[in-house]
């Protein structure tokens, strides 16, 4: 495209993308930005080295391999801060440059904003169902082995605690934490010996895997072991919340009060909502977290909304389509709040900034500038604005049935 | 886990791993395994470098530290070939070694295999719906972007014919094929200009999107621009069906008979199937082929088999559960058929070789041999594996429509 655009002498015209839904997945009642960071470190990263250049050989025209090998994106980024909640039509990203470097960046970007906010999207549900109890993410054994690692990310974001994905605690500052297999219990010749040799490596604040054989049995090994100060165990089958109740009694009677009860298998935020009666500490959650709990995609789209004509004018533009609705115009957003805080509508301004009554909040942040990274926040920030946007959400966004965006997008034009 | 097996001095017993599934997904017929060669890479790139160990620093002990910098695996691995099918309970993988080198490997190992062959299990629906009718896998940016890569190879192992994915062609040689996205048409001032542009640089072969704005008008525009030797107008919206039958008329009308008709538009494999009748002579699947078309992990699970015990001797371990069977011991597989080929039932010997009676196909081939790998094969002998594969199922295994596997697990006990 961009060596077509180069030979009909329109790769240089300005032009205006955006990164946006159509709608959330069906049932979802809101959505939640995760990648931004990854997103604005791949617009950072994005070039073409040698190696890079000496495969498109033969793929493109030679001076088309010049161009790309001396590619830096040099334009403007706007965007939803990570870990804002998101609705249908929310302008995610604007990006703003000539045509030729803006197009580039589509699948890059798309790939990142797709798959991370699907993850954070899935975990705050869970986080929500979870309430005041942790959520600790376990799920690299299901997912592609990179994409793993930001999904530990874009949980965290979203509310959860820890991840077991060691290498997003070196990438991105991820809290760790771990948990013993099956098969570590199973390599000892008794389950007492592992248990006896985890506590030795570990200390007594360690949590102990208490399902490999019978569950009584093992609680009661496992107190025995590590004494009444044993940090934790975890159950991995069976009906969680009957077994919890067991095992929290059982605990109690042998003196194990603070010893607390870690559950895992196939979790979802359903499971976990409607594990809110049982006595149970934290929630391990896997495979439902990183394939975004039935919705592993967002499906944004990454649409050319305006670019230069002719006489140097920038003019909105759209496919025309019946079944795939795409608005033309640069777009402007913010959340519509009432005089109490609680949201009320996903407002967004098509050519121009809607006005602000004075309890709205804008939702369009500079990221990037001539190029520069302008925008990037910390991890911690992302998780406070998590926090901040999903509290100012209508409560029925706590609801876990299926239904309707909690607030409407409304678009007003320029 | 290692570090508490070293204490205990279990680390370096002999233990058996074994990756398989515990069931097909809901309605699913057969699996198809891809990642095979993926895993090899990485167990053969398995290593801590001075980075990752530093970066472990505190998370585990000093001496665990050494032992990690210098860890390299040693042991062997039998598999299913790549491309090959696999049902229930296939022991897709046995991996022999110490239990300390082979239980690092379980996370690798369940990434690779449960992501890439999740989308070679939905491309070789897609690819059986769609017959003669090339594939073409468009999907990077619906997925994290390093996944993309892994979906593209998967999709080319289980019979897609080239992929828009540039790193898989530059890393894995998948066929690569391109598309024009809207955002170029609306990039020009008039509908022809882009269609020259894009002639003139890619030649009267080149595929022109239709859709943007009057269906009609575009492929009058496109024959117009290209001559009737043009290659292919691709449709992206509206009911596909109904569109390429007019479309088909207009082209032979126009005399562009040997013009094909691509279609895009969120494709499944239902939808290729329903497809089957009208004037279409290509696919690209996107979204629901790199998400595995509503299964976006096969969940597999790595679990210990069989491990030494303190007399040395190989015994034979599993977890005692009422809903997560395991079946300890090492396993061999064949796949029975019957005197005319057709496959019968997978067969799986628990800790002895079932017998072949003469029509039989063993299913485990040595991969890796005192951590050597030995097992490597090209794409094109993991494509040819599964045509092989998939033409000796049952035929039932066409049938879009949920059900059982198509043929029965049976295990053989020792």
């Amino acid at each position: 495209m961009v060596q077509a655009a180069r030979q009909s002498g329109t790769a240089d015209r300005r032009a205006v993308f955006e990164l946006f839904p159509r709608r959330l997945p069906p049932g979802r009642r809101y959505g939640v930005v995760a990648g931004v960071g990854r997103a604005l470190d791949a617009i950072e990263d994005f070039c073409f080295d040698a190696a890079a250049v000496a495969a498109l050989e033969g793929v493109v025209d030679p001076d088309m391999l010049d161009w790309l090998a001396s590619y830096r994106f040099s334009g403007d980024v706007w965007g939803y801060a990570e870990g804002e909640a998101y609705f249908p039509y929310s302008p995610l990203l604007v990006v703003e440059g000539t045509f030729a470097e803006a197009v580039l960046l589509e699948t890059v970007l798309l790939s990142i904003y797709n798959h991370d906010s699907a993850i954070a999207s899935a975990a705050s549900r869970m986080t929500l169902a979870a309430g005041d109890r942790p959520c600790i993410e376990m799920g690299s054994r299901r997912t592609h082995e990179q994409a793993a690692v930001a999904a530990a990310r874009a949980a965290y974001v979203a509310g959860f605690d820890a991840s077991s994905n060691l290498a997003a605690r070196a990438l991105y500052g991820v809290p760790s934490t771990g948990t013993a297999a099956h098969s570590f219990t199973l390599l000892h010749d008794a389950e007492a010996d592992a248990f006896r040799a985890q506590v030795q490596t570990l200390g007594v604040g360690t949590t102990l895997l208490v399902d490999t054989y019978d569950v009584a049995e093992a609680v009661r090994l496992a107190v025995e072991v590590a004494g009444t100060g044993l940090g934790a165990v975890r159950l991995d089958s069976g009906d969680l919340g009957e077994v919890a109740r067991d095992v929290r009694a059982q605990l109690d009677e042998l003196g194990a009060s603070a010893t607390r009860i870690v559950v895992t298998s196939d979790l979802d935020e359903h499971a976990i909502a409607a594990l809110a009666a049982a006595p149970v500490d934290a929630y391990g959650v896997g495979t439902q977290l990183v394939t975004g709990s039935g919705h592993p995609t967002c499906g944004f789209v990454y649409k050319l909304v305006a670019r230069e004509d002719a006489d140097g004018e920038l003019v909105s533009v759209a496919k025309k389509s019946t079944d795939k609705i795409s608005i033309g115009g640069r777009k402007y957003a913010l959340r519509r709040r009432g005089p109490s805080g609680v949201a009320e509508a996903e407002v967004v301004g098509i050519g121009a900034v809607p006005e602000d009554d004075g309890d709205d909040r804008p939702l369009l942040v500079p990221l990037v500038r001539d190029g520069e990274v302008v925008g990037r926040a910390t991890l911690e920030e992302a998780r406070a604005r998590h926090r901040a946007s999903v509290a100012e959400l209508p409560r029925s966004v706590t609801m876990m049935s299926a239904g309707e965006p909690v607030i409407p997008t409304v678009h007003l034009g320029p």
